[in-house]
């Protein structure tokens, strides 16, 4: 039995884990910690667990003296709250999971110009590993510190990879147009996320400058082979969860939609999460699971490749993903617990 | 392991149960018939399925050469249109579990009163079972033809059962005010359910003689032992699933909030699938889950009683009941593939 | 031309006024004052207002300056915080339109009982005028302080006035089961207003002590000649906009749903914004509108009545039912800047 | 008094076109046909009405018998319908505005090769004028028969107009990803647009071949002086009203986001329905009226300009624009009828 705690587990993320791990036949949850509910009964916040769980959410102190307890532990902090937490953890020989940004980008200055917060643990972004399973499994199977990977970025690299190892599109034409449902902006009460606010309405957001496009590049360049660069545009969209991301390139060849989906195929054929579609995706067919689908068009009338990914935001694209790590990290099979598939309507 | 059958496996309840019989590990799903989707694979009706699911779904003609491979036939049929194939399946020893109402009712007279519909199996109606699992599981175990609750009759008898057992309010006072997600209108291409029509506007229907009134009348008068009758107005919300049942009773007695609680704790006290809360329920809370949540207070000024119910209309309302009925009457735990809670948000 | 001033012009209400406001041919708006949004543009917090209104908003000490200004203030304030500027504001000559409860309820015990707030002003009490404009009409034409109606009164009263008025029910029967959306919660940042907590998903609140409680009580007894309780159950549902109050009493006389109607659109007749349907409501149909849709079933199986209201409940239920006191106030025509109707869908 | 007839009354952009045709001074509507709803109650089908259009729907040939009483007819028919009607009445006079795909390809080919219908009259292609108002004023002023653009290429041909007119952009660089509320997809009773089915999900849908792309492929030629593809990828959004157009392209020449603002503002200085915002467009603030919202970033990272366009799809995407260019077409003040903005929230 794997002993985990969870650190920001009131927060939209958090809850996931919560829920994921309540089901995972090979973890206990030794602590629920909450910044804002602290002293509080979980089940009086989530009354989904009512009846279920019975545990009262600690405060980070509480926390940090439990951690000698665990084996593993998973924060969902806000960006730059993580560093204390996490030495202490990787001190006491307890692997971390961090699904926020603090250790995704490789280079203290790329974060710091993006997030505007100074990086107070530079010497550990050598060691922890970027955690988008599918591509970086070898690594993660002997990491202390996971990086878990943001939600736009999981569905727009998968999305990409085939095409960039492959060595089809042009690099410098790369424009990622994606959208997402309401939970990505959590469970702040800002007026901005207010139910009046969003429903009914679509709108960009934070370009030219999402905190998202560095770690795109980041991961997209490994795979590349080069720098380069993208404009990535994120929308909100009145749901609850769900991303789409519509990713346009210019082909360096001809090939066409049929092939690309036989090349997609191949690409991931050992994949449980990943699917690729005849059709289009859309997000409701993955909301409430760890499932990726695909689908792609090549448009030879303007010669692009348009390929469009759907994912659960909080699922595979932050506490499903975390979890599939820790089950590579730890030695379990890779679905364990997250066999789960998406209930309609 | 149980072979089951689905007729009807396309609409909203069927492929409900699809989800749930998949997952059940007692179980193995022999065809999936659909009307309009014979031929079809299911995962391109429902890509939830897609790497999951590989059948095609059959017609009826196929279901019926099929049925006696399978143990069980769960029916997910329009109202009239069972009595056949339910007469051959309890030929051949095939247990039925209808989700439709045509073995509801305990007189032919009402049901073709209040459904229009001329019943061909009339003798059939004193043997079926009611199926709400909580209330009458001894005659569940020995059942086969099963007759499972509507959405609306399951959430509005579990909130009155108690007060009726215990003669706590006047039977002539009873109104229940109930509120739907729009899956319950099912699948049916209507212009009424497109998206446009019902989206951002909430209105009643069917009042005052909708068709689960007897039914809710037939089984609250047997917990009362006196024939009552009671006002129900159903109204359609805009959200997929889910039911709120805000029920009104006149007390007979002297008796508060916290009391009320206590006695209903007591009367549910064994019960997984019930949870009496604190606090008032939403249907958020029970979404994708077989849990009903019931709210209590008692109005000392006007010395009224107000019972709050909350249910997934396709699981406990349909499905999720169904399969708990299952897992009785093949003597499962009754909980077997259904200890799944909702997932927030 | 009348000249306006708004306070708390950035809330739901205010700038429904504001918009209404805008388009009222004898009404020039002299100031908006928002607390929160003082000094910044109003077309900056509202952009559907940008190319439109090109005024700042301003704070509460530069709303006083410019009393001398103005012909009418209205209020859309939290409630307990009007008193200082509605007796500065009469004390001027200028009209008052206060949208809060202030001064809704005749009596300060019962209004520092439900709102838990002492009442300043209490000898205004009885100056004041209840604006429900159909029942009220003459009150209204020569007062100086107008108490606009609550939103699920206005929808509640408007649907049992002529039931009372011609002694048709039993008045100890009476039960409201009304639903709302979610601007009927406000603009201010909580966590239970956010999108992702709100939508798929209804609730009751506030029962058995909502504060529109003793409002509908006290403007029922005035119709029915006696003293009477009501229980009220509000909801929350998914949806912007919007009313639907459900009211059930006991008949005291055998009398049939054409009946009722004939007896409603007698009782109506004349009112332009009061239209008894021969269906039921639907919220979508009065949108965006300052209309009442009501319709009425009898049960003769349960010798009951029910009464389906629907309204906007940001104008007639806020903005538009204070612009229709505002036109009978100063004499002009009672539907001059209210004659637009829902848009669809 | 212009007399209007509509063709098509009852689907969305045809009662679209009855709203604001009732609030238009200048304007008296002869007729309201529709196919389905022949002998119907116009205010049953669409109950905002009730008690404000007290007039039967006619059927197709009684609508031919009354085109010698009118100036105008609006057609809102599916694509191919229109031909015969659209003869006859011109024949008769009659001027024309098809909200359709019929007569806005200026070529036959391109139509029956997208639209896969035999083009019936061909010769009328070169005498239909295509009412993108803002851009093609002085035609529309002399025309006879009006084709009214798509929703799509509205709110996209006026996003990139100013870039194309100045030549600041590659051409053969431009990506359009479009997002739509439900009512683009019209009232018919299909499954994919039941709520159910489009509720908390988003999808594209249509590419690479979306009907719309040659249409918007024309217009931007003509911009451009060269003939030029695109790629469009149009998405459905949860929502039941809006338009967002998000529009990427390489620019030739520095030129920072301040810049393109100021050439922006100054390209549609005297365009009342076209709003340059300094922030970025959302759906909502131009829901429910005719206008236009811009909002343009230049990313000097990778040297592109991206532009967001917001309408809503019925008005300025539909009949909105149907009554601009009427108003032109008949010497009226262009804004007449349609100076009404956008209700929050």
């Amino acid at each position: 039995m794997i002993n985990a705690g969870i650190i920001g587990a009131t927060g939209y993320a958090g809850q996931q884990l919560v829920w994921i791990l309540n089901n995972h036949p090979n973890v206990n949850v030794q602590f629920y910690s909450s910044h804002n509910y602290a002293g509080d009964f979980l089940n009086e916040i989530y009354i989904n667990y009512y009846g279920f769980i019975e545990d009262k959410c600690i405060n980070m102190d509480e926390a940090e003296n439990q951690l000698k307890y665990i084996d593993v532990l998973f924060i969902a902090l806000p960006n730059g709250k993580t560093f204390d937490i996490t030495k202490k953890s990787l001190n006491l020989g307890v692997k971390v999971i961090d699904l926020g940004a603090d250790f995704r980008l490789n280079s203290k200055e790329v974060y710091e110009e993006w997030y505007k917060i100074k990086h107070d643990l530079p010497s550990l972004l050598e060691e922890a590993v970027y955690g988008l399973t599918e591509l970086n499994r070898e690594k993660i199977k002997k990491c202390n510190l996971l990086a878990n990977p943001g939600c736009y970025p999981t569905a727009t690299i998968l999305a990409l990879a085939p095409l960039l190892k492959n060595k089809l599109i042009d690099t410098k034409s790369i424009i990622i147009d994606a959208k997402s449902g309401v939970s990505g902006a959590g469970r702040s009460a800002n007026v901005t996320s207010l139910f009046t606010e969003c429903n009914e309405s679509i709108k960009a957001y934070g370009l030219p400058t999402h905190r998202h496009t560095p770690e795109i590049e980041q991961e997209l360049s490994k795979l590349a082979l080069e720098d380069l660069k993208v404009s990535f545009t994120p929308h909100l969209v009145p749901m609850n969860r769900g991303i789409l991301s519509s990713c346009y390139a210019n082909l360096n060849t001809n090939i066409n939609t049929e092939e690309l989906l036989n090349l997609y195929k191949d690409f991931y054929k050992n994949e449980y999460f990943i699917k690729i579609l005849n059709t289009l995706p859309e997000t409701k067919w993955v909301k409430g699971s760890n499932l990726c689908h695909i689908g792609i068009k090549s448009d030879t009338r303007t010669n692009r490749v348009i390929v469009i990914s759907a994912i659960d935001n909080l699922i595979k694209g932050a506490a499903g993903q975390a979890v599939q790590n820790m089950n590579i990290m730890f030695g379990l099979k890779e679905t364990e617990g997250l066999e789960f598939i998406s209930m309609a309507p």
